[in-house]
Parts: C-alpha cells; structure tokens; sequence
C-alpha cells in the first residue's frame, strides 16, 4: 500500500510506457477535486512528442527529465474556457483580472496535486518543476496558450528509475501555529533548522557551493534576491499579455 | 478504502472530534509534498476556540460551517520564517517580490491539498473555502500574519453529518490539450456544457436567480465582474503591504 511518508520526487523514467488509458484515468479521477463554484477552472497539455519536448526543456532549464520523460504535464490556470461559455450563453464575464487569475491558479494547482497523489498511488515516479512560473513566456508560446491562459506548473511522469532517498523535512512544529501566528525567534529558528544543516549532504552542499552556512547557498546561489526581482517583473508582464491584470 | 470519485465537500459536520493526534499526524505527514527546494514555503494556523472562529466567519461571509467546524485551519504562504532563517544565518534573503509569493502560494496549495486528501482518506469531511482571498486584510488581521506571510486557502474540517450528492464534473475532454492548446469553438463548448446545463438541479439554479442561462447566474449573481475588479486591487494591496510586491 502506498506510504505518503515515503514519498519522494523521481527524476529518472525507464522505457516503459504511460499508457494513454492510465493517464487519462488519473486525469479525469481528479477531477473531483474541489474547484471554485464547480467552474474547474484549468487545462492541462499533454506533451508525449520528442519534438514538443525539447522545446519545453530550455524553459525549463534544461533540466534532463523533461526530454527524458515519457510524459510532460503543463498545468495551467485557465479562464478562457469558462469566457467562452459565458459569451455563447448571453452571459457578460468579466474574469480578466488579478482575482481571477489567483483563483484559476487555485483550481489548478489543486487539481495537480490530487493528479500527483493519484499517480504515485499507482506506482508512477514524477517530479514537479517550479520553473514554470520563471520562463512563463516560453511556455506560452510553444503550448500556444491563448489570452487567459497561464501555465502555473509542470510535471514530469514515468515509471520510476532510480529510488532517491526520503529528503528530510521540518519538525511539525515548525509549521503550525495555534489559533495567531507566533513569531519565530533565535532560538526557535536554531531548534528547527539545526537538524536540516547536520545533514552531511546538506554540509557537503556547502562546501562545494564554497558558503559558510546552507542558507547562503539558497541566497547566494539557487535562489538569489536579484534574479527573483527581475523574473518577478517579466512575470507580472506575461499575466498582463495574458489579460490577467486589467 | 477510500474512492476519489466519490468525493464531495462536506459542510456539516458531527459532534465527535478531530482529536489533536490526528489531526498532527494528517499534517505532519502532508509534510512529504514536494516543496520548492525543499524550503516548506508555508505555514498553517490550527482554530480550535470558537472566539477565534466566531473572528473568522465575517472574513468568509459568515457562512456557517467556519463556526460550527470543530477545526479551521488557514493555509498560508509563508517566506517569513524562510527569512528569518537566512538572517540568522549571515545570509542576505531578497524574497519580498512577486514571484517568491507565487512560488511559496503553489508550496501552500499543494501542501493543503495532499492534507485534503489525507483527511478525506482517513474518513473526515472538509470544505474548502475559497473566500480567503476575498477578505485576506481580515483574515490577516485576526491571525496576526507578519510581513511575507499571506493566507492562500482555508478549510474546514470535521467528521461528516451529511452525505451530499457527488457533484458533477466537465468531461475529461473539455480540460485536456494534445500538445498544444487547441481553441474551444461553439460547438465543443455546447457538447462539454450542456450536460451540466441539463442536470435538474442547474435548471432550478437558473430560474431561482431569474436568469435566462447558468453561466448568467455566475456573471451576474456569485462572481460579478465589478466585484473581481474591485477585490483584485485590495488584494494587490494586501500584497504589497505583506511586503510581496518589491
């Protein structure tokens, strides 16, 4: 039986085959997802061609699993669909807006982690990329995503080949807060976080990134302040093309 | 064992209680969701005390399942701890913009979304409650939210008292794309609405709201375009002052 606890990304896909049949069924089971006044409002592309791809793999970084993976899944938070429906039944929408686009990326990133969960349950191996929201544009164009459309994640899904070990993750405490929000403290940021450093591969993270402490490497390398600024802005102008900011 | 086409959203719920334990063990083990660079970008506020409820339920608008659930729990966008950790870590964090909310959004909705699923497994009933980002300065308020914590989603949790109909989904037609994404037309929107047009309960729908169609009673009644606009800059507001848009 499937152990959640167990859980973790797969990055490596042997030769067999998603069938077309397992997918879909994955796909319309979680559709009974929760959806913001039953209008489920996200699409998903499907990608299996070599040749589409490879024409996704730059804007993702050209991380290996998205050529390597039998199937690559575009999540997108999607209005188009339901203004369409309302201009063919004499209805006025008026979704093109930054409401409307929090709540369709809602709806699909909700959907996307039931599809998620449903998939591993099944034994299939799967890796989300965040780098979807980074290169947005790209992604627009090669899926010929119409005005409000917005791609807003990316899986990659096959038969796992490779069993990566369980990553840790923080105390329970760490994360829930009783009736407000407490603040952290010194103390309360050492308790929680000293476990993750004491890690030898996060220490050898370190020391090959040539840092002092593991959360410089995310500041001054995977994730640095200046290099969000600047995706933070091409950003907000795909969701303006996209029609998502009047 | 638990069938995911079977889902619905319960909104009543029984006398008995969600017990701490279990409710620890739903979230911790939620815990194993893939997070951005396993930086657990979220936190969740645990409402048990019905003052704290009572607090709450305008911010939904009063609608009664937040006062009578016996758990709330505000899932939240949180970059603040994130922060916290690097500054006492003599590293220089820049996640006060646009997409470092985006990316810590996706890390709190997939996360609430394995602990739906859980939940539900384990037998509990849940509503999700999209009206987080309607009054997010109130819910803001009320748990005390620092700078860079933002709630993205809120659920209400409890043992069901009542068996609501499934509802009914698009079909899987209407939400999937082979390769690229390929325009809806008048026809395909008759052939993937009108089955949801037809149900009895949507025709009620329609002449209860003294409409002419059902896509009118979401343009003109439950998600008005005037509103969306209107809410869309207070929400951008209250980004901006959680400190998200820099």
């Amino acid at each position: 039986m499937y152990d959640i606890t167990k859980r973790r990304s797969v990055r490596k896909y042997s030769n067999r085959e998603v069938s077309d049949d397992q997918l879909r069924s994955l796909l319309q089971r979680a559709e009974q997802t929760q959806t913001m006044g039953n209008l489920q409002l996200y699409s998903v592309v499907i990608n299996r061609s070599p040749e589409m791809k490879a024409k996704l793999a730059p804007a993702h970084f050209n991380q290996p699993m998205v050529e390597q993976a039998p199937v690559v899944l575009t999540f997108c938070a999607d209005y188009n669909r339901c203004t369409k429906w309302c201009n063919e039944r004499k209805a006025t929408p008026g979704y093109d807006n930054f409401l409307s686009f929090l709540n369709a990326a809602t709806d699909a990133l909700l959907y996307c982690q039931t599809f998620c969960h449903l998939a591993e349950e099944e034994g299939l191996g799967l890796c989300f990329l965040g780098t979807t929201i980074y290169n947005a544009q790209q992604i627009v164009d090669n899926l010929q995503l119409p005005r409000l459309v917005m791609p807003v994640a990316t899986i990659t899904l096959g038969w796992p080949d490779e069993a990566p070990p369980v990553s840790d993750r923080l105390p329970l405490e760490a994360i829930i807060h009783e009736e407000t929000y407490k603040a952290y403290t010194a103390e309360s940021i050492d308790a929680f976080y000293s476990p993750k450093e004491e890690l030898e591969e996060n220490k050898q993270f370190v020391e090959i990134n040539n840092k002092e402490t593991l959360a410089q490497v995310f500041t001054d390398c995977r994730y640095r302040g200046e290099d969000c600024k600047v995706i933070s802005s091409q950003l907000l102008e795909v969701l303006k093309k996209q029609g998502f900011l009047n």
